[in-house]
């Protein structure tokens, strides 16, 4: 039988599979951690890859989902965040001379867009626009049926557009980006600064505010919450019509942990996105949904790479 | 001899071109004035085919630069603002019709985007980003050498991504576009406001303050008009990096007649741009030029199209 390998490397896990053709079940996954008391993050990766290699054929490809930006054409990681000393890491290189097996890498963002594309919520669709909300804010861009990759592979950074020229400095350095008020950390991070100022709310009772926490309050009715989500939300929305006028797609898919904390972000999303649109085209028909793949995203579009989609 | 022959619609004129094979120097140009006392634009349109169309040879194919958002599959000019009554103009099926001569329609700012990429500025390019500051604010986008369109040919709206959530109105309605704070009419806008304000200016002099008087008084040392253009090279360069981000392109190119303002616009717009830009990799290498083909790159866009470039 022939495989493909489709691998996801995360700052804590990392995961590997290999497919049968044609399908999307995997015949083996493993996982293991990233960190370890003795052993390398490369050479943890070599350990989960011949963990599944299948004794009852031979692997065509291997595609590795990476989490940081990466050069897709040269197969170097540029940067992981969460993994020290990974920088301007020749993955491809070291992987095809330790296997003898063809590997392509993508940004764990731009991978998922193409998972969804391919396997998840964006079936079918010529024009769409991913944005993965959690701790900070990823994006994939699937432009007339291609991933849009950038000249160097540094595009689709949709985190990293400005929403507020005075607004909070972003993670990265850089004031009023989307990701520095409408990621996880910028949505516990809000909540944190009006409870210092005195905001009436349930979250005041934890040690520690988390997106999560806040989603959970949203539930249960706490208008703090509802307020932070709210804000979020909002914001979101005014990103999305620029993404609207940028590329006209017909659908946009809202993955990543903090897409999952329902109504209460979802709602002011729509409205912001619906009010903020240039023209009323750019939201007639389009789909706006959450991602299907959940955290096999990645994974997938690693899987769709291997297969040859670009 | 076949000829392509490439048509650049505007409100007040329109111009028509034939080109032998291989050149981009017209072997007969007309223009003719849009509005006229008896004939409809479309007659109009029409009679400048005809005034071209070559005795020694064949016309392969039209292509058509229009002035309003466009569906290139359908070959329908949605709505041309300059231009009443055209309105879902079905311009494609009319002219093919007319001249039984296969016909291509696309957005004015896109097909001068693919003007400059085929044979001005752009040449050699994978992926840029072109942008058209004048009376309003227009783009066009080439990802890994095609034309960007969108799902329904309405992608690369590039004015009116928002830049300042509480911002001035954009001529669409909408608060805080590029458009409304950085175009030719936001410029003249701004400067008139400061004026109602009691800012000294030798612009106070003038009936009515325009672009192009504030880009004169600002070469001529006027604090105002410096202030002015600073303050729009300031949110085109925040718009810029947000771009750079989403494409990673190697040459942004400034067309339209504000971008001729000279250092007071581009050197502000500069140091905007490396300020914000997401991390230094984006502008490594990166080019920011003016347009090399001025008002001809509308034109020389149709003309690629009609050869077949997308």
């Amino acid at each position: 039988m022939n495989y493909h390998l489709a691998i996801d490397i995360g700052g804590t896990q990392m995961r590997a599979a290999i497919y049968p053709p044609d399908q999307i079940v995997p015949a083996h996954i493993s996982r293991i951690t990233t960190q370890h008391p003795t052993d390398t993050p490369l050479e943890r990766l070599e350990e989960l890859i011949e963990s599944v290699l299948p004794s009852d054929g031979v692997v065509e490809r291997i595609a590795v989902a990476t989490p940081g930006p990466t050069d897709p054409y040269r197969g170097i990681l540029y940067e992981a965040p969460n993994i020290p000393h990974w920088v301007n890491m020749p993955l491809k290189d070291h992987l095809e001379k330790r296997f003898q097996i063809p590997v392509d890498l993508g940004n764990d963002a731009n991978l998922a867009a193409l998972g969804e594309w391919k396997y998840g919520s964006g079936q079918g669709h010529h024009y769409l626009v991913y944005l993965t909300v959690s701790t900070g804010i990823g994006g994939g861009i699937i432009v007339d049926d291609r991933l849009l990759l950038g000249a160097h592979g540094l595009a689709a950074e949709l985190g990293h557009v400005s929403v507020m020229p005075d607004g909070p400095m972003c993670g990265c350095g850089q004031p009023g980006h989307l990701e520095a008020v409408a990621s996880g950390t910028a949505i516990a991070h809000w909540v944190e600064q009006q409870l210092v100022e005195g905001a009436q709310s349930a979250l005041r009772a934890l040690p520690r505010v988390t997106a999560r926490n806040v989603a959970e309050a949203a539930q249960k009715g706490d208008l703090l919450a509802i307020a932070a989500l709210q804000r979020a939300g909002d914001f979101l929305g005014i990103a999305i019509a620029g993404f609207l006028c940028i590329f006209n797609p017909t659908v946009v898919i809202l993955g990543g942990g903090v897409s999952r904390s329902g109504p209460a972000l979802l709602d002011p999303l729509r409205a912001s996105l619906h009010r903020h649109a240039f023209t009323p085209q750019y939201v007639e028909n389009l789909v706006i949904t959450t991602a299907y793949l959940g955290d096999d995203a990645g994974l997938l579009g690693a899987l769709a790479l291997a297969r040859g989609t670009r």
